[in-house]
């Protein structure tokens, strides 16, 4: 077939791609013979069709292929890492990557930064005064072998087919596909050159997934494509109906983690975080013995101090004081009774609105603005108790963050909810 | 709304858009604030989900707003125009237009070029020495007034957005979208400024629309949107499985249709034209009289006189000999009995090969190329005897043309096939 007419006019009306096709596809798309308007044409056709399966791996595998692929194998130590699909008060990566570590195995975690609601990791370490998120490949494996751990931008090297492709699909309406969506996160994560990966999966309210159904297809789908590329992997399925842990926003949610580090952690954020670490140890072959169980690597502040020396490798002053908020402003309950709900979605677009997200790639986010959530569902609240309190650098922030919190909370005089576990499920592969 | 990702969003998930935001849409990509891979996504967005009528006459009239729209009224007689969805040898327009006019109506007959299997009536008359087709405004009216008919090319000043998203649809899979089609040819009709329209759509192997379901549906649309924006529509559907008359090609064409113009035209060929020029001449109000009858203006020469009036008009010469193709070559009837079939497509694709027409818009196409086609359905032949002419100015078109006729005469020892009329039927306003 080989143009890219023809591929479209295929894809649109329900055949499959051979494998060639999407080869070439991408070797003119690298090329600019293959145009973006004909690449988005595809996009949208494709997110009618789907990818099937074969289709899906030739079409990361080409995406692999579009760049480099680290060779992780001088750390000497099994490699695992994790991937969220991103949440409110997502902060698990910053307790998890050195508490794995600091159990046996290595973490080369290379992320994003975040985008909409929902924050980004570097965005977060980079509250830390030095931190430097941006290392080179021979920085990245120095920090790794160093602290265990690493924590950083994934370079243009790897996988920028993807870098393109999702530029691309972010004008064009194009993102909310499964197949386009696991092989973006799949390629960048396979080409990072990891043994090993679980995925945190989220769906609620404040979650890329609101459902059940969509999640679990998109896990069945990155497991699938994770194991085909010799990576073992496997999902869990988290809610996100409610902010993880207290802390929504940057400085916030470094100072929590580390809290969580000295063990002294909310509890859903715990049991995801550890759900997580048992997942990635056994997948790193590293569970079963004291080393491998990261309640005492907690416990006995190993987990501390791989955080500390990863902070420190990266350029980081973990004993530096963080930045502070100049404003701060409270939001009282609506009643007296449970707290039953405080939507994730809503908060999330507090924190952004209050400066701790970015609207553009190109936005700089504000290290101190944030919410502390003062109460969770399940607490027992009176009407005008501080809920959330506010952080800032502008005054101005309070109004459109309060705007977006119309309505987060819900308090019950009906009893407590039931105590749910945020840890839906696990898939492994079909 | 008023932003491309919510649009393409909204037509996606299978919502209606509102007139505003088309209206928004097409002022923004004309500002170039709407990208092209934006608008491409939206058309396959629109491939998958469609445009209802109302959104389609939004659609229409916003591309028509793009530009300008003639202003016929000088005229001092009621317009009329004709558009074919092209077929092969298709010359109808050649002998309508004089035909209209010399009945009374002005036909301002603005055309494209032919692309792919199927000829254009520009590049038809473009093989009479001195020819012009590209005319101004003013021209066109001047034509117009002195012939009654004029055919040309249409300025780039008639729906511009048109231009842009054709050339958009051509290189992204989008073209078979019946509300894109529809809009596409219907929104440089409208422009053009004729008082009413007759659409010629072809169904069958070497038409745009092989299914007769699509062929009603696409000829539906169309009379809906021309009566929506006052111009008087109705359509024809007729057959297009067989070449239209016995030439195809452009000097062939314009022989033949001379002869036509001289009452010595193929059965077909005049059956079709004489139709649709009812139609015209009805809805120009023009019927029922002896100058409206058009049979009698072929009969006593006015038709071939309005003919060589428009072609002297635009610069032809009427009496100077067409170019004559350096090679010939005959193809034989594979057997004895009743010539049952005879390929439009494989006949348009041959002459197409042999020079005819271009595979991209900026070839040239020969002027002598093509085919005659010395037998037709229905008629005796025996086996060896000569049944298609081919033309070509090099001896080496030969070989692929050859190749493209295999299979296209069907030959059969069981009686004639049962004649059939070219047109199918007549489409009205719902």
């Amino acid at each position: 077939m080989t143009d890219a007419v023809s591929l479209i006019r295929a894809k649109r009306d329900g055949q499959r791609l051979a494998d060639d096709d999407i080869r070439w596809l991408f070797e003119a798309y690298a090329r600019h013979e293959v145009a973006d308007e004909q690449m988005s044409a595809l996009l949208m056709a494709i997110y009618f069709r789907g990818l099937d399966r074969a289709e899906l791996r030739t079409w990361t595998a080409a995406m692999i292929a579009s760049g480099d692929r680290l060779d992780l194998s001088s750390v000497g130590r099994p490699t695992v890492d994790k991937h969220s699909t991103g949440g409110v008060g997502d902060k698990v990566s910053l307790i998890l990557a050195p508490l794995v570590a600091a159990c046996g195995a290595a973490v080369p975690q290379l992320s994003g930064r975040g985008l909409g609601h929902t924050g980004g990791t570097l965005d977060k370490l980079e509250s830390i005064p030095g931190f430097r998120a941006s290392l080179t490949p021979d920085e990245t494996l120095a920090v790794l072998a160093k602290a265990g751990c690493v924590i950083c931008a994934a370079g243009s090297g790897l996988a920028p087919a993807d870098r393109r492709l999702y530029a691309l699909r972010d004008v064009t309406g194009t993102v909310e596909s499964i197949p386009l969506i696991a092989s973006s996160i799949m390629s960048k994560k396979i080409a990072e050159g990891t043994g090993a990966l679980v995925l945190d999966v989220k769906v609620g309210t404040g979650a890329f997934m609101t459902s059940y159904e969509k999640a679990r297809e998109l896990a069945e789908t990155m497991v699938a494509l994770g194991e085909e590329h010799g990576v073992r992997t496997r999902a869990l399925l988290t809610r996100m109906d409610v902010p993880l842990g207290r802390a929504v926003g940057n400085a916030v949610e470094v100072t929590e983690s580390v809290q969580a580090l000295r063990g002294d952690g909310p509890a859903d954020l715990m049991e995801v975080t550890l759900a997580l670490a048992r997942q990635m140890l056994a997948l790193a072959g590293l569970a079963g013995d004291k080393t491998g169980d990261p309640a005492a690597a907690i416990a006995d502040g190993r987990a501390l101090a791989a955080y500390r020396a990863m902070v420190r490798a990266q350029g980081g002053d973990p004993d530096a004081p963080l930045s502070q908020a100049a404003h701060t402003q409270v939001v009282p309950a609506p009643a007296s009774g449970w707290l039953t709900g405080l939507d994730a979605l809503k908060v999330g677009i507090a924190a952004w609105r209050l400066g701790a997200g970015r609207a553009r790639k190109e936005d700089d986010v504000s290290a101190s603005a944030g919410i502390i959530c003062l109460a969770k569902p399940g607490d027992r609240v009176q009407a005008g108790q501080p809920l959330l309190e506010l952080r800032a650098d502008e005054q101005e922030r309070f109004g459109p963050a309060l705007a977006a919190l119309e309505g987060a909370a819900t308090v019950s005089d009906q009893g407590p909810p039931p105590p749910v576990s945020p840890v839906i499920e696990h898939v492994g592969p079909a």
